[in-house]
């Protein structure tokens, strides 16, 4: 794989007969699958290419909060069965600042709700289906190139999981390739592609230890050391994260250290982290990023390929999954009835929804950490804004109904 | 004056009388003379020493954007008749960007409104009452000094308007001297005192403007070339104010100047700026300053002395209104009953609605005004939050429950 990315084989294969299919989709992460599984309702086919293996998708264990737009669209196209029996509902989390604890109860102030499904799960979930569905996942497919992207006949050369080098053609092709992603390269910077960047001042540190449960909900902390979230995996595994320095390693944090540290940033009245073995640590990197615009020519772009939210509003997934209920239908209007509004509308139609989220997960973040340089005016100031929004219905709603997912907008294009 | 200032008087007068109240305040701004009103109202006497003339201070122009809270506390204290009749009710005001309008109906979202009335009139109407009910303000008094505010006899020494050194006993002090305070500085920082600061990196230039009305209702524009507000005194003189660099002088801008930029900022579907003679131009102060505690010994700061906010959530005087409502009970309770829990929890009690008002104040700030610093990504972020607050009616809620202001609480000593 690394050796292919570093001499990229430029020929195109001559030996093997090209593979066909109408929709060219670079990555099985959410995005990716997602699209192809949306794309067969239609009934239009697609070939995903995953340079990763099929294990290797299926066993990297991620986070996952499921805005209910999520959740009903998964429903909805048929793959939440899983998800509806096995998934936690929250209907509500815990934000503790000052020593105390304040709910928001997202159902009774927005009749909306989270669902906690770790993402590998939901990946798990649309493998099986597509497969089920005769669909074509290539796994362990190296050396993924696009080519000719703004003209009328894309292809896509890949190396596939048996060294054959292959050619897939197509008439549309989905970027779904993740934060390092290529396809996003395609897009010239800055001639045509504007990046917006912003780093944050410090980063994530995640543990998973058999515990049992701090809380039935989540609990995002502030406290002038910094932040601390306890969520849960199962009955007896937490996933806890501590905001730490960008210059940290997981070897300043002797496990005494990170139970002091939660402690000392949740612990209060009707809250206490409940310690355990911990079994595995991990830095979260932390940053924000979109790219504008998210097309070029048959190129579409959705997913983290375009953009990326620091984990705070739990809006990575969600974001992905809202993009390609957009982009379905973009390519079908295009690829059943030749109409192109869809398509050319697509990044207008997507982007509103991607601002707001990148604005809500800045929000929760920076009202949650603590900056390094915070001030003691800066600091006060964020404890007023903590009080303030979470001890009015319209803060607590303004909160809900973001985290909870603000509803998809009407389809750019309908169904066909 | 100055030469006092420079020179204090440090003898205490010997050769006349001293004088004897119960409260001696300091400063004839809205906080000490709605105090001295409220304490007459509770049968309790006070003196009021200004360093200005009354012409000077009934004279000097200043905004003012009454929360409904002030106006009822006005109204209630019997010094709001020329306030209902003279005043104008706002029930909503509008939000611009990205060359659209947004109303906040304050009215609607939360069945409370601002007043527009400036605060010199509001001075004007609580002189003509303290001087109707006998009340004792002293104008132009001038090197005004409190002493031992740790005792139990405090006492201020002054020079009065016929240069006669006078010396005020009293049982407590109001330090009601605004921003430029010398009450504050009696409390030793930082042995005592702490200063909570902050600065922003740009200021207000305001005009005064011959000019028919450009809204019934104030416009808050932002724009990618910064802040403009559009606001009214009367039919036919306008007070419109731009955020500039904090480098900029009068001389930097031209009428032209000022009104294309205006144009610029304001204009589009719903809104155009109208133009007239500009004949006043002035740079405000931009920053936000608390400090605590707001008392010591027999010592109590109320309003700008204490706290300042920047101007864009007009909160400067109702939160001088706020202290002086708190700390007119708890002096009425010690000095009728002599029970001292609500002079011991003045700062405990005043505070959470400083540090909200400093809140909201920041907020409007940095939500509405263009950081000279900001990135790309934080310009689309910040549209992002104004889309996000303005077309939600829990975030239009927020805005409105804030900038109408937050109830009073609940008195911290029952009157008696």
């Amino acid at each position: 794989m690394l050796f292919n990315r570093i001499l990229p084989i430029k020929e195109y294969p001559v030996n093997v007969p090209p593979i066909r299919t109408r929709v060219g989709i670079v990555g099985a992460g959410p995005a990716g699958l997602m699209l192809a599984h949306l794309l067969h309702l239609q009934g239009i086919e697609s070939v995903v290419l995953e340079a990763r293996s099929r294990q290797e998708v299926e066993g990297t264990i991620r986070a996952g909060i499921l805005e209910q737009n999520t959740v009903d669209l998964l429903v909805e196209a048929g793959v939440g069965d899983r998800l509806l029996a096995e998934g936690h509902r929250h209907t509500g989390t815990q934000i503790r600042f000052a020593g105390q604890g304040r709910r928001i109860d997202f159902e009774a102030l927005t009749g909306r709700a989270v669902t906690v499904y770790p993402q590998h799960e939901v990946l798990i979930d649309l493998i099986a289906r597509r497969l089920a569905d005769g669909g074509d996942i290539r796994f362990g497919a190296g050396d993924v190139e696009v080519h000719e992207h703004t003209g009328s006949r894309p292809f896509i050369t890949f190396v596939d999981g048996d060294g054959q080098r292959q050619r897939l053609e197509c008439e549309l092709v989905a970027g779904c390739d993740g934060s390092r992603t290529a396809t996003r390269n395609l897009i010239p910077e800055p001639a045509v592609r504007t990046d917006y960047f912003r780093q944050y001042p410090f980063v994530w540190f995640g543990i998973l230890a058999e515990a049992p449960r701090t809380s039935d909900e989540l609990i995002y902390a502030h406290s002038p050391s910094g932040f601390a979230l306890c969520s849960t995996r199962t009955e007896t595994v937490q996933r806890h994260y501590l905001q730490v320095s960008v210059d940290d390693t997981v070897e300043d944090w002797s496990d005494a250290r990170i139970w002091d540290e939660l402690h000392r940033r949740v612990d209060g009245p009707g809250a206490e982290v409940r310690e355990g073995a911990i079994f595995a640590k991990s830095v979260l990197p932390f940053r924000s990023f979109v790219c504008e615009p998210m097309q070029s020519g048959r190129l579409f772009l959705a997913g983290d390929a375009a953009h990326t939210v620091p984990p705070t509003g739990a809006k990575g997934m969600n974001l992905a999954m809202a993009d390609v209920w957009v982009l379905a239908d973009a390519m079908t209007g295009f690829l059943v009835s030749g109409d192109r509004r869809g398509l050319d509308g697509y990044t207008a139609a997507v982007l509103p929804r991607v601002w707001r989220a990148q604005h809500f997960s800045w929000w929760m973040s920076t009202m949650l950490h603590t900056a390094p340089d915070a001030s003691p005016f800066d600091i006060r100031r964020q404890e007023a804004e903590l009080d303030t929004v979470t001890s009015s219905d319209a803060g607590r709603t303004l909160i809900a109904e973001n985290y909870t997912g603000l509803p998809l907008r009407e389809r750019v294009y309908a169904r066909v």
